[in-house]
């Protein structure tokens, strides 16, 4: 068994299904685009499915804590299109560079720790070496589909 | 005659003069850079030559329809900039990673089909093989020159 | 003694000390991240040592000349990410892509104004051919820290 589902399955964590966006919204996107050993990943959002599982402000509708969780999602739906691309996790190499948008109060100033819930799973997953990325993270006053947050990456494979 | 270009003539489509930003304004930028095979784009707008054609927010001051033509002038300022460097539109091999930021009230959710405006025509230019794209968009509370739409791209080039 | 750190001196500019994150703060990041010859960096503000030097929303709290400084501070903490990681900033052969987020008034519309404080300086020190990058720059609602910016750079090393 491939070694970084094998530490999915360890953590009781599932791949979420493929977003079925709603019936008035169509995207006119590739999920993954390839550019040498490059894969730059189209942003993703705390969905499950045909469901958003975090939607709204953080610091109204949502806790800090919750925006972690949220993170954490986006993590998986974004590990979900490697799998699906390239058919094995392991061959993601190193994570590049990762941004976070995070749907949050203008008062808030704490995206940092909401954002270690996508930064803690992948380094769990793919150790220091690989895992650890640089990231830049900020505050927005909208996402599609009133995402709590929405995150995009860049990756190398092999 | 370029295929591109041929193809934007028959779309009756015209690439926009450069944008003369207003005297209170000075942009110490490069349009385009260039990194082995990449070319890393400014963001552009909705402007033509010098004039802005859509400003305001979407949700308040436009229709999600006008934000979906601003987006596509936005398309067509960034392939004037290729067009400037490159001499030949055919050059661009494929599109990389576009991110949009739009200019909308803070309900607004559907920031997918605005930039569809921007894919929509990349990918009629270009086809699904080279024009199809990774893609982020968020809404944001302020545009340069209080644009509708600001649009950046990844493009790899030959 | 290299380049740039001699023109860094004699500009009367000092590299600011390692960022000190308040104790509520984790940030599990990597300030750089190679990829190839491109060095993609975490983004930063205008932070010095453990404290915030400009924070607030330019329009409000901040006048455009203090963002203008605050995104000069911004370079000078990405300049000394890459004199920690590089060893030496005569090492860093281009810049390529700069992407700055503004925290700002929903009014406000000359983000491209406040961002020429981080690209000015690093035009002043690296000269146009190497110096002068592509950028975005956009208005957020609110950024870690409550920076009064917060930018994020892809440059080429040798």
């Amino acid at each position: 068994m491939p070694q970084i589902e094998d530490k999915l399955a360890a953590m009781d964590l599932k791949l979420p299904p493929p977003f079925e966006t709603p019936p008035d919204v169509r995207r006119n996107i590739r999920p993954v685009q390839y550019s040498g050993n490059q894969i730059h990943l189209s942003s993703q959002g705390p969905q499950w499915g045909r469901g958003i599982r975090y939607y709204g402000q953080i610091g109204k509708d949502l806790t800090p804590e919750e925006g972690y969780e949220a993170a954490r999602v986006a993590a998986l739906n974004l590990l979900r299109l490697l799998k699906d691309d390239l058919g094995d996790l392991d061959r993601v190499k190193k994570w590049i560079k990762v941004r976070g948008f995070i749907n949050c109060v203008p008062s808030f100033t704490r995206h940092s720790n909401v954002m270690n819930g996508f930064s803690d799973l992948i380094v769990a997953l793919y150790g220091e070496e690989r895992g650890m990325h640089a990231r830049t993270v900020v505050g927005v006053s909208s996402l599609p589909f009133n995402y709590a947050i929405d995150v995009e990456a860049v990756v190398e494979f092999e």
